[in-house]
């Protein structure tokens, strides 16, 4: 994999993160473009054009190709790694944590942080206020199902840091931006302690 | 792979016969385990404890270990399979229409159809009837996306069948019950045929 790597992305958006957090740990050199999603910059005619038809970041770029969805995009980076478990059973289970990820977990977690941060709860549309508590509870759901899956364990696959931690980890670790209280949930508390004490690891600011 | 195959499912839904497409494109031999999801059968003690902790079908059981999660079930089936292509940049990519397929499509397309088959429009919480257009237009945007993709493809990733395929096909073919209109996306119906004329394939029914 010689060819360039280029990370079209959000810096504050969690999904970008992960695949900064798996490049760090892989130890490879990449570029960074930065998009204002809140401008609308990943609607633009070029880039919907170019970078990727569903207008959202982030977006994988190696050469000249682009891959959209931060899970895919981490797996492509990742094959040959420890980040992969080399045990058949193991890497299914580490796809299903992620798949996790996208459907329980990001759309109500990451949703409630962005529309908290970044929208601002006096902006919220009449829609917005009456999915808030539905969003609420529904990322409290998947936080608790973590909480009971991570007791007795130090990662969510085998003993080693796979994929399925830092597609978690990225929006689990900020998720009190959202209103969701991480002193509920000890176990995921004790996990991101330890995510983030793993060597290579950089901080969603970096 | 010698360990017996149990797929715990809800017959009429399309995550689950993703799962019972992939097996019989494999082959391979495995028992059924139906639960009426209507009924609440997913939610008891027993299934949260043993089967999903997050309550949800399908579920594939190898043995004594339990996968939740349809993508993932169909990842683990397929490996070493012509369903997964061999190209590393490729199986990325089948990821991501994956990925795609569980934010972007299911939530819209495959939630339609729940409400209007299952649940019925008469019986809509007030809820319902305000996210119903809501998810008709996302689910007309994921449609769009993939039609504006399937120009000038016979298959989503480079010219076979593959898990892609497979898991945007589960829902895609059925997507009338949720009141989309396929005829609007004439590359959808193109391939939705082709992937229909597949060998081995089998219907949602079977």
């Amino acid at each position: 994999m010689s060819e360039k790597i280029v990370l079209h992305e959000y810096a504050d958006s969690g999904n970008c993160y992960k695949i900064r957090l798996t490049l760090a740990h892989l130890g490879k050199a990449y570029e960074r473009r930065e998009y204002d999603i809140l401008k609308g910059e990943t609607r633009t005619p070029e880039f919907l054009g170019t970078v990727n038809a569903n207008g959202r970041i982030p977006v994988l770029q190696v050469g000249d190709r682009f891959l959209p969805e931060s899970n895919a995009a981490i797996f492509y980076l990742a094959e040959g790694s420890p980040l992969i478990p080399g045990d058949r059973w193991d890497r299914a289970d580490m796809l299903r944590w992620m798949f996790f990820e996208q459907y329980n977990h990001e759309p109500n977690v990451a949703t409630m942080r962005f529309w908290k941060l970044f929208v601002g709860e006096e902006n919220w549309t009449d829609t917005q206020k009456l999915l808030a508590p539905v969003k609420a509870a529904a990322g409290d759901a998947a936080m608790k199902l973590m909480d009971e899956h991570l007791e007795g364990r130090s990662f969510f696959v085998g003993d080693a840091l796979s994929l399925a931690d830092i597609a978690l980890y990225a929006y689990t670790h900020v998720a009190e931006d959202g209103g969701f209280d991480l002193k509920a949930y000890p176990y995921v508390k004790a996990w991101c302690d330890a995510v983030a004490l793993q060597p290579g690891h950089v901080q969603i600011g970096d």
